[in-house]
């Protein structure tokens, strides 16, 4: 049964218009001024309504296991919660194990996703070792659909790699057209004051962020942008948080190098103070790179609005907050004795397009929402657009809804919101997901395994 | 009658994809996957070709009087060229003249373009002398479809302002939601570095640039950058041409300023050394600011591409190399014994297009050229975008044909191209005026006055 | 008679070393380990001390002619209060008046200094207007012992000077190797600022300093150094108060222009919000450029501390906070219902070293204190130096006085202190002029006139 | 026998003066406009002479091993050399072995020097490997009269440290006020290229250069100020060649940190290109970092004019061209078919200060070659000044002579100069270490194990 969207305003990345949209099965086939439906099409009425391509989420950690648990959000409970967010696509990170294979990390994540997906989704390749069957197996992950790397130039000990690991994968990836992503900061370093701390006694969730300053992870970024311009390889640069890592990011661009990075919600509107919480609650608050500071948060900001920062992301990797008790896998409270232990991330794959929409112009806030994350990861124009062939991944946003952000509503499977209490102008009223309302409203339509596997094509450099 | 264009890639800012478009009158109605045509329809076969928004050059001085001659394209023959390069909007100057209004400078330009107009064209003010009458004046251009002021920081003791006259504008622009664009060269200092040279018997074509250094360029930029964010208004710099100001342009974005920029084609592949070709030659290259160097190339090419310029433009002022014979009026030879008495000045609307094509991606290529351009000066969607509603302004471009420019075949009504001999890639075919095909291949089909005159919305910053 | 200083450490601007000196008549003729004094030879112990030359201010207002008043210090007692700090030498300002010459205006100051002056002083040529006359006046500065020339970018009006002016003073300084000084402030959009201030009824103090935002200091830098690399010339740019002007002056020294610049004491220690005091008591701290952010002190802090600035000076300019009362000339009261009408400037002279001795390593206190300055203005080695034929200008400091500034024990002939309150480390016991013992605690052993004109030598770029 | 300096002019780092000086046994005495010499004084006429405080070189590697044979220089012909050059102080590095205690490094490095210094020196102390017993050592190495440690971000699989050792070093000098000294160059990925080049057969001397990047150095030189800030030690950036590590250094120092750098002779004079000699004649250039661009050799000097880098060094560390025959031991011939064992290092102790004379203004060249480097190694005022009690280390300069610097006449003991044919004006006419008479003219007057070693204080930052 077609579905006809009239009279909505289309806002792409490009600009905004109004028109009627055509869908038929999964695919968007018509846009016009007038679209006549024909008997057996499904109307529904955008008058005042915006119509946004679908967003995309590029770093999510869905089903994540860390020493001692789980992120608390599997395929199916975080694709929901992006739905309900207005984000149909998400790229999850494959993660090699020690002494594993690329494919064999492909494959374990598949497997979480098969059968529990809510909505679209790609991966990654996370890489935490080289040796000469990795670097071999390296090229043939185009096969898997999969054309970005990830690698972690932090958390020692665990999936961190050096210098040499980097540079290496680097270069294969510039042999082979792959998009090199890295998590920038100086994991010798905050291994030594993590340690410091501990030593000291210095056990709160305030010293996370105390043993990773923000002048490492500056560091980390030059670093990497400096090693990806020798390699010869793009590279995007996850996570973004502070000053001197958009300058170092700025001035990698200006040089003609193929340089790119995201920041994530939380960076534009939490601070650092936020893990002074009193009690334990500061660990809430506790993702790497942590919070930085209220001037941080406006420098990165304007970073989205002037180009300087082509996507913005979640890094979603929820932790239940009171977790090991009724079922629930173990949470922050792990770290209560040591800030060390606390699983590292927030919730967020569900806010993103509610807590960005006011910040930037409409325009610019699909294209870091949707189309850019799209076009940089391979999936454009199947994904992110409003346009002829592309996935009927379709929101239709109310841009008058005021709401409040409330851990009490959202859908994420977690037990408190970052963002609670914040408010918002503009939400989500129906979500499509390939030309099937999975959205309405409060209501959830979809179903488990929904989600489709996405092959990528190559990056393209914006 | 309908038109369609069946198969052709639709490039728009935001990315490529494959679709049909139906145009209808003057509008593009309907884009789908496959249109089928009515029986009256003209369908154009765009298999293997690109479709583009027609291109936009937001800066052009077409008839302008200079002292002692006159620019040597008018309405006519220089929107024609620019049609055949690709591009059907322009956006000229209505200059104040001394003492006068700005109303009246208004009239004179719509009366050179009355009848004449070739392709589309808005108007933006330039004010040369501010009172209060003239201050009253300004928040009423809006009435006449103006959107956009200019000042000049240069051309002392002819249309250069000081400080206090532009600061003035800036505020009164901040009020009424007007852009302001500055052309910024240090004009006392090149005044006084102009009779320097003349005294000490310099006066060949190349101490025009020698009397115009690169760093009064950024200077100039660095003020008007200061003084718009003290004023409160948002600024366009017009031909931006050296790292300097590109610099100064960068840190004011990224401190949050809604300011924005552009360079023109000719800064993109051309360099001083040209001013020093044997003979009077050099005269052919003179404009202003001046050519640079070759590393001032690379920056802007990479401006242009990182998104720290947002459009790129021609600054089109064709002037006879011999001129001032056979009914021409008087051209580069006035300067002959003194480079102070050159008419400033390039050839270049047609040449936009097909000489950025291999320069950038292909979305940004039309994100510069066409959609950005018109957001900017408030044309978009009517002009600048292939979507439903716009002006039928369609490109069809062959991004095979290969080419050379040369003034044997240009229609720019001069005696020389700037580009002679300079190879391109990709070239339009057919070019679409709201829906009527006025170029196809060699032959004009269009006819004076067609042109319309575009009232303008608000200043969208990107 | 002989005066030897015993046991004393001589700080210099190289570094720190035990010697004792030997002074006969004006001038320092020996240092060495250990001096046998003759009978007739006066010693000065200096166990614990250190020995330094005496300070030089290169930026001093006394006996200042303001519409409608004057400077409250004459040539005496600013001299006399700048002795009890520990300054020996100043330079003020000869100030062409409208349609003047510079001689009349070098004789005008050189009256006001005769019979008066309390320690020795130089004078720079402020040029307040260009002609042929002037033009021609201006090489022979150096034959009044002039050899820097201050031009005013703000002060529309009154004392400021167009782009033309400025750029043809430099070009002259270039050929005849004289300094250019500059206040850098963009003084159009300040008077455009100040008039729409007042007619909005914005009269307070704070409104001063909202009329001279930072950004049009650092343009106006930015603008001075790019006129003066272009003219060739040296620049110093005076009263440095902003990290945009800061960082104007790092980037030229980078590219090798000789461009320097000082800061003044006020500026290191006192912010904006002091023009927020209850009442009029704002008024006290209303100077040119204004008193800016606590982020700016910090940055003027180090950039003293790194050598980007390379001088400290007072811009001493008092007025009485009560004026026109028992005898005294109209002071702050003036600007009572007019922001515009406030006398502008501090009183400073006296405290510059006490409250820069333990911002900064000894040696380099000395240097911006005392060397540099001599060097910058021609005065090494005469002045500035604790080194052979110098004039024996000795200051007795201990550094372990401990004390606290106030106006009831300042000898500034002006009834408040800006550092009211404020405490300090280290004070000069006894102040040596030509070796002659002119501050002893608190004791003036001086008199009036013993200041001596110093003609200047050329200035040494550092 | 006392010593007396008549009529000479002093170069201090502050200024230059007219004195003369009085030596007594090692030390100077007495300064003084004029004195009258006892019987027993020799006396130096000094007129028309500099006379400059003796040489400090604190980067120097004499008899240093390297895989396979040594440097070409020991503690006396390198000594001897240097002293011929002006230089009577150099600091060299007591090298931890693979296992090796710092104690047992000084000792060698002690026993090196013993019997055979030509002049002056102290012992910075390189760490190449850390574990608790040489964590424990670090503190101490103060009572061995050692302030410095160095440690090297290159040279990976010998020398190299990871940011691991680096970051905990770091910590121990801040705790300790001991100064890091980092050679900075990103060692993983030089590693890589130098595999990649050799794998592909690019052997010859230019790719030892293709394959250290600027970059590189820039990254590590932005991690190690990084590291040192968070650390909250200070830091001394070694041999700095380019502009993107200059520009790291002036930011680090602009926003507060205790930072400092030095660049060596041979970046202020020759270029990449010097590697690219026909033959194997690129190998006498082969030094690391490589030799840049011209560009950077412009950067360079204006960063040492400026005051961005603090000191001038030559990192002197020679090998014969032609070695391994006549009794040398081997030299670059070993690198004839593999650029990777080129022994890196160039001869240059003997030319800084005639090479560096015409570059700065004559007190700056007297900082940056001798006091400075003095302060911030801890042997002001011992060494690096003309003040009273300082070693009469002084050098009689004829500012007037005119040399070309040849490998036929300089006093290395190696069979080429890198800056063979190079012009000159100014030279050493005599130099006196400790009062004695070491160099006069061509001839030779010193001894074996006359220098003396130097305990040194606590860095001071400049």
């Amino acid at each position: 049964m077609p579905t006809l969207f009239k009279n909505g305003t289309l806002i792409t990345a490009e600009g905004a218009y109004r028109a009627d949209i055509l869908v038929v099965a999964d695919k968007i086939v018509q846009i016009a001024a007038e679209i006549a439906p024909s008997e057996t099409t499904e109307i529904v009425d955008c008058t005042d309504r915006w119509l946004l391509p679908g967003g995309v989420d590029v770093h999510t950690h869905f089903d994540l296991p860390v020493s001692g648990t789980r992120s608390s959000d599997d395929f199916f409970s975080g694709g929901r919660a992006a739905a309900f967010g207005g984000t149909t696509t998400h790229i999850d990170f494959a993660i090699q194990s020690k002494g594993g294979s690329l494919q064999a990390a492909y494959e374990t994540w598949r497997a979480k996703a098969e059968g529990r997906a809510a909505i679209d989704y790609g991966l990654h390749m996370t890489i935490i070792e080289l040796n000469e069957a990795v670097a071999a197996e390296i090229p043939r992950v185009r096969d898997l659909g999969i054309t970005s790397l990830k690698l972690l130039m932090a958390y020692k000990g665990s999936v961190m790699v050096d210098d040499a690991t980097l540079f290496r994968v680097m270069q294969i990836a510039a042999e082979h057209d792959l998009l090199v992503m890295t998590h920038c900061e100086n994991g010798d370093a905050i291994a030594q004051l993590q340690a410091d701390f501990m030593a000291q006694g210095k056990r709160a969730p305030r010293y996370h962020a105390l043993s990773r300053p923000a002048i490492l992870e500056a560091e980390a970024t030059t670093r990497a942008l400096a090693l990806a311009e020798t390699a010869g390889c793009a590279l995007y640069v996850v996570h973004i948080t502070c000053e001197g890592a958009v300058e170092a990011l700025r001035k990698a661009r200006a040089r003609g190098m193929r340089a790119m990075g995201e920041t994530c919600i939380q960076y534009l509107h939490l601070t650092v103070d936020a893990l002074d919480k009193p009690g334990f609650e500061g660990a809430k608050y506790v993702c790497s790179p942590p919070l930085r500071t209220a001037h941080d948060v406006n420098v990165l900001r304007t970073a989205l609005r002037d180009g300087s920062l082509q996507a913005l992301s979640t890094d979603h990797c929820p932790f239940w907050f009171e977790g090991g008790v009724a079922g629930r896998p173990a949470g922050k409270e792990l770290g209560r004795d040591a800030f060390t232990k606390i699983p590292n991330g927030v919730p967020a794959v569900e806010e993103r397009l509610k807590l960005s929409a006011e910040l930037l112009e409409a325009s610019r806030w699909v294209a870091v929402n949707c189309t850019q994350p799209a076009r940089i990861f391979g999936l454009y124009p199947r994904k992110g657009a409003l346009v002829i062939g592309a996935d009927a991944d379709i929101v239709v946003w109310n841009p008058q809804t005021q709401g409040v952000i409330s851990a009490q509503r959202h859908h994420m499977q977690v037990d408190y919101s970052v963002f609670e209490g914040m408010a918002h102008r503009g939400a989500p009223e129906r979500v499509y997901l390939r030309g099937a309302l999975i959205v309405d409203g409060d209501q959830w339509l979809g179903k488990a395994g929904q989600g489709l596997y996405l092959p990528r094509q190559s990056s393209v450099w914006l």
